[in-house]
């Protein structure tokens, strides 16, 4: 029964695209993630994608447009929706999808569901 | 398609435990809320809910003990489990709950859900 201080889980590593859990809610993982550069073009089919930049700019490129986002701003991709983030520099967010989503939209290339 | 800026959202009201929507998330609404003062106890039998503290200090009382969050902290209060949020001083948050959730816990009292 402790607060979960996002700056502190954040100072724990340095990997840039490979998302900490730091708790659950309702059936979702509520993650910290360090962003820097491309990622890969992909999609969620089952679940909605939050973004929330704690540090940093993050644009999330979709095919219809894109949405650049600063500290205390946050974006919903919608499930099914083709999108691509990209940071140019290090960008700190909170995430959240449900539980075991692959960040990639494809098992095979996902990040690893990792606990901090 | 835009950023949703949270300090903006929260600069166009001023009531205390009045939660605004301001996005729509798997079936649960993201909302701002200024809080000040001392909440009522209650308990979503429903749906965790989930507390990030955006600006001031939150204490979240429960039965079996405190939590208390400030800036890029956050907490979720498992479903079920009685909780009175208490701000000294006004404070801004961002909670997360299944759409349509009474914020004391009864529909009977509780606030309307407001977009933004």
């Amino acid at each position: 029964m402790t607060a979960i201080n996002l700056a502190r889980k954040l100072a724990q590593f340095d990997g840039h695209w490979q998302p900490r859990v730091v708790s659950q809610f309702n059936g979702h993982d509520l993650m910290v993630a360090k962003l820097k550069g491309e990622f890969v073009w992909h999609k969620h089919d089952d679940t909605d994608d939050f973004f929330l930049v704690l540090h940093g700019r993050v644009t999330i490129r979709m095919r219809d447009g894109d949405v650049t986002l600063g500290p205390g701003e946050l974006y919903v991709v919608p499930k099914g929706v083709e999108h691509c983030p990209v940071a140019d520099g290090e960008a700190h967010v909170l995430l959240i999808e449900r539980a075991g989503t692959p960040n990639t939209g494809d098992p095979g290339t996902a990040a690893p569901r990792r606990e901090l």
